[in-house]
């Protein structure tokens, strides 16, 4: 039984909570929120305890440590849960800063923990289902890849002021499909951007609608279109082109349900946003990382994914200001 | 917090295990089963007590019973939950004999409790909010039905025998469907059957292909197909007329992966069967059940569903042995 | 060169003057209609002399007859037509008495000439290549053809008055479809129907909704379901479960334009009535005779065809009155 | 009566004869062509002479010129044509030199000519539907195009080695699609492209692979995806976010035929390449010419329209060899 400590009480802790609670070989010991009324239910539903970091990663009952507060407290939480010897479970990012994000790295392997990183479309079934096809080789070597990913709406102005602006927020994502499905890490970057949702992003110095490309060592190619904004709710496709065909992954909807009236033919739209959507896929990573720290092997991905993912995303930012190519060395 | 007794802890049983330990408002206590490891089984991961049906239904805590045990023990376990005062949550059928039948139906009616049939497919997503939207109007007046139902492969011939035959045992599901979405009763059962798929079927004395046309009183057409075998899946579709439209709902995929190749463009089969289509559909339907023994409501679908359900099957197979339209007084 | 001379000069006539004119192997002669300013402007437009009906038989120039004038008319020009010793391509119905239908079969038989009988869905391309793949074997032995065929709207009250009546009318394509794809002769028929689109249609004697359910001598099944109106335009759909899979037809759509809005997913309504729909069909039937009269290989469908189709309706329409199923010897 | 001559009986040409003689208004007078025996059969289908250019251009009956011919013939032809007065309809490219488009361009403006440009996929029922759609306002404001133009496989090396290479060849489409949809001229162009798909073409100076990102004033973007090689067929895809919504143009297929197996549910692949997926667009581009001639207004699109792709072309080409962003005046 792996007991957890878990940081941070609120929505996609609450996801966490209950997939540990639904694990047959998982425990919700510990729980640590700055809103104490938060961790309290979540406490009491689960029969945990609320109580300060410093009691969480003293207990050496406790196995692993979800880091699910906001993101300025990730860096701190990791070093100290690490240097208390739990393996970690860490909600993208890891930090803003990719030095800052080495040092996590250097403190995690020192200590000798696992650290995974919770790049959770990795596990959507869709998602995972079309990796696992082109890995075997279905559509023959893969040519290029297209990630379309569009929020249903933008968050609010006071996130995007603190969010390390849409590359490394929101297409860090992308960023990390795009290296599991390229198969090779993208060694130029071209990104291009706009300000089209709300002028308050452009005055908050972001963007929220951009295109970047990537080139990998051996010339196959991916692009990746974001919003922040999609009428019709969360655009989540992938494709990729192979030399013997291509392999897709559509959006997911609520029911089957379709009406023919004098209108048209209409369906749903795609699922609203992240919890609905990728509801199984949070499920499954939850599952793999128990697996694997019960089976003491490498959580995937990790927490040198979460760096990459970084290193594009800051290339991605400069191409864009720099009008120009940016080519990283691996 | 409503505590349960079950009945079962079979596959089924196990389902709703889950479902109820899901739930925040409902505990199970005891779980019955003439199979003691699968009772023991149960029990343990919930912390519930494995007793005889006397001791589980004499607790005057124990507000509901469920029962998912084995056909030929409904009938008995309705009227001695009824007898304890429970509300009861029972698999269909309620029994094969439509006298049984009402007596069930009269007990629980004299004890004053809920008696909920477990018709699953009310509460699938897509057939639910098929019935809501067609409920409220937006294809018009109901003009014709069409249910597809095929199983991915006949159970086993000592299933077939004892099961009460195709249109008591399988098409009972789409007859009850039939009802819900003609918003009438039908009053002409018209039948077809034939052994296509297994010999074996025929040697039992039942049918594996089936069509049955209903017509209510103001003129609703339905038509309903059925089929022992489907070699790509489940197949559970639904489709209705109206005067200003059509709604369908179509089969349920694992993901959403499309492989586009020299060979075509192909997807997912439908899910494989009951267990995967109607995962949402089971949870959805404890918990409605939950909700109205909670609030003193009604449970719906209810007996008198079941036993209308069975009148229907009954008259669908006296119409494939006679050859002849048979008609039903409501 | 085969010389055509044609009989009605309305909508599906200018369908067929077209495809002559496309064919480098045919040419159209000769227009007959009683209406001079429809027949003048088709034989304007390509060429061709408009003549009375004897006029155009006697020319020994002429090969073939296109008989595309209305049904009450059919019988006849199909008798002088063989006697004249033209080749005949003849529009549906060749008659509404099964009696008459018989002569022209014998008058045609007699006087040697090959006799086709427009059942254009044949040639639908999708229709065409699944009887095809069905034909091949693809998904095993047939078990269940389901035909969906629902007009856009009912036709003119005078036009059902003197139209034979759904079965006869507007069915009899369907029963066209259901002999082909079932590949074994239907020997029982159960019908039932409504009136529910129009009161006009009850008072004209006729039904405009019906479900007709076919079995063959070996068990095949077979249901078809018609509405006189589909809010949605023309909607034409066959599917056919074998052993080993199912094969399906869906409706053709004038664009693949998707739009996704805060409302759901829509795309286009099936293709308006059969004109568009069946576009590409009345071209390849017509080629098909073309090929066939040239390379003096007998037309499919044929005379017999009309006959048998006619007999399933007549049998659906007495089911329908009886309340029985009937039961037919080939 | 618009009387043409056209130059080149090639496959391209076969379908604008066709398509001339199915338009009431318009016929093919004089074809020309170094293949005699390729312009001598067309001529005979169609009562047409074959002639030489002078002869053709002399004929003051003539009204309007097809350029159907070898590209390298095109600039030489329009002027031709310009000079003898006719209405031109080329095929693209006018030429693969910026500076002789623009000669040609002056040409005809100074001989006061209509000069239509074959941009064939404006006209596909798909694309020209979306776009009429988007013109409407249905998705609000133009953010995102997105357009996927990949080929079924390579033309042969020795038309790539002067084809002017794929940006200039195969993507000068695409950058028309986007023009046109974008609805503002894109001032940055960015490129990436890659040898994938086989390495002659490498060796012939080319890529065979590859991604282009426009951005237009106002922020506007545009990602186009190409590839010579697509293993399904002709991958012809559009999708355009706006504000509102989304409007896309999927694939055509030549059938609705879907086979649902153990193995899948698969439906046909895409169209196998332009003859089939724009025949429509074929008939469609030479009809509204013929309209806009015959009614004297102004063919779109145009000569400009030719000469904008193919700067956009060049700054593509140009972009990828400097692995910047380059930008646009207009």
């Amino acid at each position: 039984m792996l007991e957890f400590c878990q940081f941070g009480a609120g929505r996609i802790g609450a996801i966490h909570a209950d997939n540990i609670a639904l694990h047959s070989g998982a425990t919700l010991r510990y729980v640590v929120d700055v809103n104490e009324a938060a961790a309290r239910a979540m406490a009491d539903k689960y029969g945990a305890q609320v109580v300060s970091t410093e009691t969480a990663l003293a207990d050496r009952a406790v196995g692993a440590a979800i880091i699910a507060s906001s993101t300025d407290t990730h860096a701190d939480l990791i070093e100290a849960a690490a240097r208390a010897g739990k393996a970690i479970f860490c909600e993208k990012p890891i930090d803003l800063s990719l030095t800052r994000v080495e040092s996590c790295l250097e403190v995690a392997k020192e200590a000798g923990v696992p650290l995974a990183l919770a790049f959770n479309r990795r596990f959507d079934p869709s998602f995972a289902t079309l990796q696992r096809r082109l890995a075997e080789g279905e559509v023959g070597e893969v040519e290029m890849v297209c990630i379309t990913s569009r929020d249903p709406a933008p968050p609010p102005i006071d996130y995007i002021k603190v969010s390390g602006g849409l590359f490394r927020d929101m297409m860090i994502h992308d960023l990390d499909m795009a290296r599991w499905l390229l198969g090779e890490e993208p060694v130029e970057v071209a990104a291009t951007a706009s300000c089209l949702v709300d002028p308050a992003i452009a005055e908050a110095g972001d963007v929220d609608t951009a295109l970047v490309t990537l080139r990998t060592a051996s010339g196959r190619l991916c692009q990746i279109s974001n919003s922040r904004r999609a009428a019709y709710g969360y655009d989540q496709r992938i494709e990729v082109l192979g030399s013997k065909g291509m392999l897709r992954a559509e959006n997911h909807r609520p029911t089957t349900v379709e009406a023919a009236t004098g209108d048209g033919v209409s369906r749903d739209k795609p699922l609203y946003f992240f919890l609905e959507r990728y509801a199984a896929a949070y499920k499954a990573e939850l599952d793999a990382f128990i697996d694997a720290v019960s089976s003491s092997t490498e959580p995937s991905p990790g927490g040198y994914d979460g760096h990459a993912a970084l290193r594009l995303a800051d290339a991605a930012l400069q191409s864009f200001k720099e009008k120009r190519t940016v080519t990283l060395v691996w």
